[in-house]
């Protein structure tokens, strides 16, 4: 791929912008770790205190960020070609995505931003304990408080004539993402993912499932993830691993990104599962350039890219008859005599098992969109009016009956077992989709430059791979919007060709086809 | 004791002073948070920016609490006596310490605030790795830093005509407490504890010394230390426990207090003292009153009182007889076989070694003050400016030398052992020694107020002192002064009485005089 030289000139302008947003971005730095802590470290009873610091630091962040000043060298910025004149040279994307943030931030009233931090924050853990209990009923008035402060902002942010409420929020997550777009791409995906389940569900040949019926110690399920993640690229001495119910990974900046999983000791390919993706996201935030920290070329591009990278390394790498080629004597090396029988079909066809599940977090790669889809289509009606709160439960298990023949039963493993909505996210689950389409037009680009990359991955080296990606992807933060990037690094724009190619040619073979 | 009745009354002013000072003591909260993560979690090169974001926060906290509105709201609540009529009421003790607060803020430039928090989170991890390689030379030019910055800030808040800069910065920590004032225990107090260590020394009789030195594995060390911690009261919904080199308490408000402790498989007793220690702090801070959160009222009184919580239960409750005979046989269930041959005196004992050493947080009770007062002649030294911090090695170890016989080896153990002068703490350390002298005063009053306390102990009941504790003391928060406090709880001033007769109680008979 080509790059823009980076234009050399900068103005007074330019500089006293970049540090008004690097002071935006060091506080909200803070908030994300303050956010990390509530997750990982709180004690239970800290909660309401939290929840204080939290809305404080939304606000102070929400009066830095619309700063009037930054308007004013905003101005100044956009008529100076020295700046603006290549598109994709550093000055010019900052000026242009601080332009966009600006004008977003300058539409949400303080107050609204403070309650939603605040609300978020005590929902939280509501719907933590609504969880544990399958109790929809306790979580319900806070998810409506949620939906209601979202649609303030929905009106607030504005949507395009033929658009609708989601869009708006969606904005924050997928620049520049509709409804319309994402249902453009799920309808015929699902479709076709569905026709090829049946395939496979009709098979009589399964692949092994062995190793995920062997229970294995936790502290030595913990050893092993960390080497594994430490062997693909991930680098502790700017990170760190830790335990949370709902895995996630926090990058405050790439000198300090945190992951989290978690174990059960019925099956570790759920933790190693979990601990690649998280690793992935973590490569991500470590290959932005400290340069631009705090700025929107040290920025990632979207969700939906961010999810390309934790699905690349968990799907692509982790789920490859390639990588447990490399893997299997470590698992040997940690487990010793529990794993002595199995062969690397057991290992291999144990991360690839296919079985329409109630949980997401635990789908396999195929059934994973149809728990995307489900979501999407019932936040979308929320936003539109079309869906009261109340009434979720009942087009949940309906949902997932018609697309995955599951009677759901209970809202434990129903609609409360995803942590977003509680946080106040509403329009972020479709880029989990995106990303893993992104994942697999990407790793076909990765193929066509290192055609020996899979044999690199049956030696242990998976650093061909990351460089690629912090070259091709990381490197540049926000120069380009998520299509354009896909389009610069693959050649065309997305289509679900790819990740429907990626599976049918794993999975026939594992399945008799 | 008695208190003063609060007044019911409140007005405008008063509540929208509260407000503003919680405002302040929020983000001061959300510092503190930062700086655990710092100590506790934080990757090794996430230290840059954290520096940033320790001085962002210090500067917006500085903004707060200077804010002139402030200044207004004291004025107008100063002449109401339905507020101040009754100077022990919540109202009038809230308005005496924000005013005096507001006063040292306001006299601080904030660009030294900013500067010192960043100096004081980059210089720690030079120390750390000074430290470690025993090389003061690496830390001395960040240290002259810290000393050059901290006597601007003492040339700022300014100090009485017979005082001295030491005592302007040992304000912040021992409100109205002067090098003078120290100096004036501390000297007679040397005089006597090294008469009684000569003692103890020239005795042949020694306790047993076996506990300490079994070998224990850490992760049993850690559930015991842990069920103590729990069982003396320290409440864990509403707290954490971790590791970190330098054991310490953050308590950011009374639901969200961390603890952090240390293990060496060759020494439990490190561990259980050091989290002894720190759950004193804790239960501290836990016992400090919700209502109250962010405002003096539900602040703890000073360093000094705050350490007397924590030698309490570290020495006074942790060092007793009666504590072993309760606590034996958690220690054999444990750590089953490898104590099996060990009796009572050999746990009483073993907690009770007097042993001149190199290092203060490893030090007995009895030679600790010595490590303080030699820190507090170097550190009033320095800011006189009669001492250069070049000179702080060869000084360290002459007075080594002279207070308790001994050839310091290295600067790991000698002036580059602990973390406060690196954090920018100067004045800090004889709030240690008090805290000692506090600890023993209190529980003398603690004793005649329930006089089977100890009695209590053996049966593993130690409700009672918590509880007199969170009464006589937590509860007031900053209602009294330090030197106030003593005269209200044990009916007098502080003297070294008290400490001398428990050493001399308990360590005589174990030393066979």
């Amino acid at each position: 791929m080509t790059t823009a030289t980076p234009t050399k000139s900068s103005t007074t302008e330019y500089d006293e912008l970049i540090t008004l947003v690097r002071k935006a971005s060091l506080l909200g730095s803070t908030a994300a770790l303050v956010d990390w802590d509530q997750e990982t470290m709180m004690p239970p009873r800290g909660v309401e205190h939290r929840s204080r610091q939290l809305a404080q630091l939304a606000s102070i962040h929400h009066h830095l960020a619309t700063d009037p000043r930054i308007g004013d060298l905003l101005d100044a910025c956009e008529s100076d070609q020295r700046l603006v004149g290549v598109a994709t040279a550093p000055e010019a994307v900052n000026i242009r995505e601080v332009r966009r943030r600006y004008e977003r931030h300058k539409k949400l009233p303080a107050e609204l931003v403070e309650e939603l931090a605040k609300v978020s924050s005590l929902a939280h853990h509501v719907w933590a304990e609504a969880r544990k209990a399958s109790d929809f009923d306790r979580f319900r008035p806070w998810l409506e408080k949620i939906v209601e402060l979202n649609r303030r902002k929905a009106e607030c942010y504005g949507w395009s004539d033929d658009g609708e409420p989601w869009d708006a929020l969606a904005e924050d997550y997928e620049t520049g993402c509709t409804a319309a777009d994402v249902q453009a791409v799920f309808t015929p995906l699902r479709k076709r993912l569905q026709d090829f389940l049946s395939d496979l569900m009709a098979s009589s040949t399964r692949p092994s499932n062995t190793f995920n019926e062997i229970t294995l110690p936790i502290e030595q399920q913990e050893k092993f993830v960390r080497d594994v993640s430490k062997h693909i690229g991930f680098d502790y001495s700017r990170g760190r691993l830790d335990r949370s119910t709902h895995p996630f990974c926090s990058g405050t900046h790439c000198h300090d990104v945190r992951l989290t999983t978690r174990f059960h000791e019925a099956n570790v390919n759920d933790a190693l599962g979990s601990t690649m993706h998280e690793s992935g996201h973590g490569i991500y935030e470590q290959g932005l350039l400290a340069e631009h920290i705090g700025t929107p070329m040290g920025h990632a591009v979207s969700l939906g890219i961010h999810e390309s990278q934790s699905r690349m390394w968990e799907n692509q790498v982790g789920r490859s008859r390639e990588f447990w080629v490399w893997c299997m004597p470590k698992v040997t090396e940690y487990f010793g005599d529990a794993v002595a029988s199995l062969g690397l079909d057991d290992l291999y066809g144990g991360a690839n098992i296919v079985k329409p599940d109630f949980i997401r977090v635990e789908a396999d790669e195929l059934t994973y969109n149809m728990h995307i889809m489900i979501r999407f289509e019932i936040e979308r009606a929320i936003m539109r009016g079309d869906l009261a709160v109340r009434d979720i439960p009942g087009v949940w298990n309906r949902t997932y009956k018609e697309y995955l023949d599951l009677d759901v039963p209970d809202d434990r493993r129903g609609c409360l077992q995803d942590i977003h909505w509680s946080s106040g996210d509403i329009g972020y689950f479709p880029t989990y989709t995106l990303g893993n389409l992104y994942s697999a037009q990407f790793f076909e680009a990765a193929l066509e430059a290192m055609p020996d990359l899979l044999e690199q991955f049956e030696k242990g080296e998976f650093g061909g791979l990351k460089k690629w990606l912090n070259e091709n992807i990381h490197a540049h933060g926000r120069r380009y919007r998520a299509a354009d990037l896909c389009r610069t690094v693959t050649g065309k724009p997305l289509t679900a060709d790819p990740l429907l190619r990626h599976l049918e040619r794993k999975l026939r073979p594992l399945y008799g086809l």
